[in-house]
């Protein structure tokens, strides 16, 4: 577990986090608009979690997907979590372009274009302010029906 | 919609469905265990069905994720929602094996062996078996629960 890497402190910026989850900004592959979801108990499959985390999980992929259309404007949103290097559970929720480095095809197949994207600070900005406003509202909801 | 391939009857063994999803099993990919969630809704992104649906097809990733586990013991479970080309909510569900054509990679990478990998008609029907009595458990106790 010491060796696990999502079991660190990341060295990506964290948009949001609690006690279950973070949510960190990955600014290191020229994707525009690209989000990683990590639980922070390390269990490598998405069964293993409580139900009540797992519901949580669900709620932030949606929440997340909402704010990547409602910013980033992509023609795709990619969901996916792997961890075959790193089992230990995380999202990849990604927006997808037509003209981005692998469109059609998955990140994880081999580029056939080789642009630079980058979020600007705006995106970013916006991104946090409406990703903690979205998540803060959900919770005050859930808090009002139990 | 009328050219969506996932709107169309699928070739590939249906293992279950209902009236807004149907779990087919990939064949056609020499991986052992690997499933597709198909919505039967023309819809591009997850956060375009509705709320009850979109609970219902967590609620199905995570059974499908379970019985993945327990009856092909893979080394890793991959989850991933894609539709580059095909635009229409579906979730490739994926055992993964150490030894399998791309681990650690994912199966949209360029394979780095090439193996023959087959389910057996003893897995495949204690697959359909299982989901579906999974399935019909978790609706008779929502129906209990509502």
């Amino acid at each position: 577990m010491s060796d696990c890497s999502l079991c660190k402190v990341p060295i990506l910026p964290i948009l949001w986090s609690d006690l279950n989850f973070r949510i960190v900004l990955v600014t290191d592959q020229n994707i525009k608009g690209y989000l990683r979801l990590e639980a922070l108990e390390h269990v490598s499959e998405i069964y293993q979690l409580s139900e009540s985390i797992r519901q949580q999980m669900f709620s932030l992929l949606n929440i997340i997907e909402i704010n990547l259309v409602n910013i980033f404007h992509p023609d795709k949103i990619n969901i996916a979590s792997l961890g075959n290097m790193t089992p230990h559970v995380h999202w990849h929720i990604i927006s997808r372009y037509k003209h981005d480095n692998y469109f059609p095809e998955s990140i994880w197949s081999t580029p056939i274009r080789n642009n630079l994207f980058e979020n600007t600070q705006e995106e970013i900005s916006n991104l946090k302010h409406q990703l903690t406003n979205m998540i803060k509202q959900r919770d005050a909801e859930q808090a009002f029906d139990s």
